[in-house]
């Protein structure tokens, strides 16, 4: 029975109450691969749309080790207490998960799992980068409608997963260790730029004076690097998930950030944007995939290839006869 | 006459015999958005194929003012003094340039363009970036086909075009002014990931004290970034183009960094991959362009998009609809 599709209505009446059952088999259906699912959860999306984009996205990355889900559990349990509803997500592309990691996951966050405001799903299983940041994003709206009025999507960093959630999110931060130089060298290359803070966690006891250090290192390096948000000076932070120390310091930095990205425009216009470069990549990705799943295409490629690598002929002589097929 | 396109076999014999006046029309021929002269040359880069891809190939970007021409032409003097036939290209989507600014590049790099060793050809004119990058490629194995085996890229470095010359090259450097800092910050971010040796131009004189200093920073700053080529360590190099010191240097640099790559097979590793890339990447652009310069896509598309921004249809229905229309 639990595992039965509802009718349309009970997705969208459900949803739109804020009933975490109904939420859940929402984002179950958006995450099949059936087509039938597909066409229904699009029916469902569609009449929730108008109760979408009032949360404040908020995604976060960072080097394995570095405290992300001590941190997004000590921050959304205050937020909470606050009286906000907190939804976390995982973005994760390389997830090959079943429910178990749903348990995974809540173990991982076991206080904020248990918090009545607080709703946490791990990434939809497998698939390419594309089809999860497509799961993701109308999870996200899912969330949205249900009345959760902020959205932390976490990130493995896996490939181009932190470019994904930077393009679903309004505020980004990059969660970091103690310890200077050392630890700058972990850090992917291009992720800095996508950051709107940057969070030195475990800031606290031997460590703090540490701490520290890393932030003057970490302020240097963003001196030489373009704000990831037009008109916002990206800055580091120090911060204790386990003492939870700094986060409320780390909230007002991003109620500042809404408050004047709000005012200047900014992040009105960021949103537009995501909405017109999500469409367009899909379409890409479609007129990609309905190409290169033609058994016509697949039946010449490997030959094609190879006259390619081997001087044969040209690529844009490839192209002319692979598109002229 | 001089207008006139030749036979095929002309522009195949005149540019394998190293004729200059043929090769310049062979990529004439090359740049033109005319569909019989596209077929042409075609038809002649296929014939001339097995002469190309024996060239080493090096790309060359910098902050405007960094001085890339002196240095190309001090660098390119120099090889063709070695017996090394030189080929000077500019990759720049921004240009629209008529034959004016040949004389501006010849101009430009005045000693090398009147040495016989030397072939000195601007940016085709406008068009998009995949344009540009076709014709460029292109143009590159025509010089390569008629003897040239050195090429030297420049790119202006406007918007993505540093990414394009890095991936039809073997080796690219950055050239930058002397002065820490500062000089730092008008430095695109990114750029320095993709580069194989920063130079450190302009190194003479009472500058020679600050550009040691600036190398130290740019050594510090290489630390934290990941290498454009896998088992090469980027380091900077000091020069000055001017008083013509450090460019037998930077060229056992070169040297060195093609022996190794050669050796460890990351050298032809990276050209396949540059061919695969370029062949997937037409594709791509071929399929969005034939999708959107449909007539009944164009006529959809405004309503579509305002549908996506006022939250009428979420981006997937938008797709979904757009494809199977």
């Amino acid at each position: 029975i639990r595992k039965l599709v509802l009718p349309v209505e009970e997705y969208v009446n459900g949803v739109a109450q804020g009933n975490r059952m109904v939420l859940s088999r929402a984002i179950t259906l958006i995450e099949s691969n059936n087509s039938d699912h597909f066409a229904k959860a699009q029916n469902v999306l569609q009449q929730l749309l108008p109760r979408t984009g009032k949360a404040l996205r908020i995604g976060i990355t960072g080097v394995p080790g570095a405290g992300k889900s001590t941190m997004i559990e000590a921050l959304g349990n205050m937020l909470c207490n606050m009286g906000h509803k907190i939804a976390v997500l995982t973005v994760d592309p390389t997830s090959s998960v079943t429910k178990g990691s749903i348990l995974g996951d809540k173990t991982r966050m076991g206080t904020l799992s248990r918090n009545q405001n607080a709703f946490i799903r791990p990434s939809p299983a497998g698939g390419t980068l594309g089809g999860v940041a497509r799961k993701s994003r109308e999870t996200m709206l899912m969330c949205e409608a249900a009345g959760y009025d902020i959205i932390i999507i976490e990130t493995v960093g896996v490939g181009q997963s932190e470019i994904t959630v930077r393009s679903m999110v309004d505020f980004f931060m990059l969660v970091v260790l103690t310890g200077a130089g050392d630890e700058l060298q972990g850090i992917k290359k291009g992720i800095m730029e996508l950051a709107d803070a940057i969070v030195i966690n475990k800031a606290d006891g031997d460590n703090l004076l540490k701490a520290k250090v890393s932030r003057g290192e970490y302020e240097r390096m963003i001196e030489y690097i373009r704000p990831a948000t037009e008109g916002w000076q990206t800055h580091a932070y120090l911060c204790s998930a386990i003492k939870k120390t700094g986060l409320k310091e780390l909230w007002k930095v991003i109620e500042i950030f809404t408050k004047m990205t709000k005012e200047k425009g900014s992040f009105q216009k960021r949103r537009e944007n995501q909405l017109l470069d999500w469409t367009y990549s899909m379409i890409d990705e479609h007129l990609h995939n309905l190409f290169f799943d033609d058994p016509v295409i697949t039946g010449r490629m490997p030959e094609v290839r190879q006259s390619v690598l081997t001087g044969k002929i040209s690529p844009t002589q490839a192209v002319a006869e692979l598109i002229n097929l």
